[in-house]
């Protein structure tokens, strides 16, 4: 076996290795039943004891309210941008949305398409390198939703914290249970779950209970809430190992403390990052001050060449995915959950000897 | 370890040992690149030749022409349901659906939403025990295609052969794989994998080109054909694992001999099967000759308290999974590709017994 590297991938991205242990071990024997997890039925006990366990441990971790349902999707994220505004509004009723970054952009194209959009601020004309505060913007009082991409994993820029609205709607794709939160302040929160909870496949969308049947007659079966809300997910056969995983990534965060603990290790984990950053010239974070995430440091180097340079030494010694996004180039270190405080160290080390070496 | 059972699911079902075997270890580590395969991004050299690789052996396999796209989706056959009509007919168009079973009825329902429906055949009043002939039916001139289930998982019918249309589409969910087929007589195949051709989380689409550009201006960019043909089936990020397992079982495949090979032996185990039913009044086949699945074989016995014991007995010596849907009891037994030969043959062994027993 290879040695493991430090993988600062953007998503699919580093997982704890307990959880690919449990996880193999589960693919060719699941739970003493002579068959592996990927081969029981959706209907059995031994599954639906995967998914009620999988949605009682994210509702404990987050503190999800009762008036809201925990749902396993598919079609990623991507398909959340549709669905929400599909669900939430039809022809003629508004919505609103930042716009803070590529994922947001792709929201309000998917809504454009179903209902009339404001975007009440955006921060495009600076390479989105910072999120609003709330006095940045104003939301039409006719507004149904007030649309957000809590954390921007291009840009590395996040919400420090939430404007409120009665129907707030969250893609948190990369920063969902990195932080605590009060579920209660939410419409929908929704993350694919590549990125902070497990591996790709499914979708997280937690979703307060009287946004759920509000679908127009017409809109297919699969694309309602209602229909997956009324199924527990099981309308049809749900992406069964990937809520597995996740499962098991819940049960890893329950054991290392849940979400506090996890929030205080990531602000230390980012703080030491932020501060080589800061500490030289060489190296220029993206994001400004206050918006700066927790999850995606993006930074650059003097020149495009340094760039790929520094890229390419640091895979050589196994500090992998660091390259920016093909959309802004630059440098940008994923740090979820799972990544260990010591490939943080790993890589401002390594940064202090190339800037040592080409500075 | 326990005894590996004989697994009669109908979906997800059995998987052939040695691709477990794999699939574990590349959950751990893939490739030697020091990360698991879940933890690969999907824009990786790595990732990206799985998804090439997996392609490459269904075109092969499938015997899949040029000028068609393999597209893995998220979402199910039941997101199929609705994605059909939404790209190939608008309203006012009509559409004509052979109504064999459940999920031809569903997607039906799908497609009465979006456009007008022609239900040219039913076998609803006799239980779905059939499938039609091509002179059971008339397909309307105007019909924008003809849709039907090649296999009915929960009745255990399948069609022998197919009707001629312009645009034929085929929900192939449960008979993939399973016997040769002349891919270029149909408009659009399609499959979720977790039944013939690994596990749940991917649906294949086999699609003509000139079917992926034709939905309506203000379709939702996840729920296009072509956004996915455009780039690959890596618009957003797709569920790797699920296309990984996808890949390992169409190599098993391709090792045993191929889809001729599968087919023989698919005759082989269902005739043993069927054999043993025909030869007693005890157990009666629910599927006329003639429309019998090689898939899903179901069958009564005598009474429905004689059938709980049957499955109950039969799960009690590690023959699993035999309970039939719960729309229309019974027994079902499910014999995919990867589902062993030898299974059959403990099957057999024990309705003999069991007969003797209560007969």
């Amino acid at each position: 076996m290879s040695e493991r590297v430090f993988n600062f991938n953007p998503g699919p991205s580093t997982l704890p290795v307990e959880v690919l242990k449990q996880a193999a071990a589960d693919v060719v024997e699941f739970n003493h039943c002579g068959m592996g997890v990927l081969e029981v039925s959706h209907r059995s006990p031994e599954f639906m004891a995967v998914a009620e366990n999988t949605e009682a441990l994210i509702r404990e971790l987050m503190g999800v309210p009762d008036d809201y349902k925990v749902l396993f999707l598919q079609g990623g994220a991507s398909s959340q941008f549709a669905m929400v505004p599909l669900n939430l509004v039809g022809p003629g009723k508004k919505a609103t949305y930042l716009n803070t970054g590529t994922w947001a952009k792709k929201a309000i194209k998917e809504a454009k398409m179903i209902a009339d959009v404001q975007v009440a601020y955006s921060s495009e004309e600076t390479s989105f390198d910072h999120v609003p505060t709330v006095n940045d913007y104003q939301v039409d009082g006719d507004s149904e939703y007030l649309y957000l991409v809590s954390n921007n994993t291009i840009y590395g820029t996040q919400f420090p914290e939430f404007p409120g609205h009665p129907t707030l709607v969250a893609d948190m794709s990369s920063d969902i249970l990195s932080r605590t939160l009060d579920v209660s302040r939410f419409g929908i929160i929704f993350a694919g779950a590549q990125k902070n909870m497990g591996t790709a496949g499914v979708t997280v969308v937690i979703i307060r209970n009287d946004l759920i049947n509000r679908a127009p007659e017409n809109l297919p079966t699969m694309f309602r809430y209602k229909t997956h809300a009324d199924k527990g997910s099981m309308f049809n056969t749900p992406p069964c190992f990937s809520i597995h995983v996740l499962g098991l990534t819940m049960r890893w965060l329950k054991e290392r403390g849940g979400v506090a603990a996890m929030e205080a290790t990531n602000r230390k984990k980012a703080a030491v990052l932020y501060q080589a950053i800061d500490a030289t010239d060489f190296y220029r974070g993206h994001a400004r001050n206050g918006s700066r995430s927790l999850m995606n440091v993006t930074f650059n180097l003097p020149t495009p060449e340094l760039e790929a340079r520094f890229i390419k030494e640091a895979a050589a010694v196994n500090l992998k995915g660091i390259k920016g996004h093909r959309s802004i180039g630059g440098c940008r270190a994923s740090i979820y959950n799972a990544f260990p405080g010591e490939g943080i160290d790993r890589l401002v080390e390594f940064m202090a000897g190339f800037e040592k070496k080409h500075g």
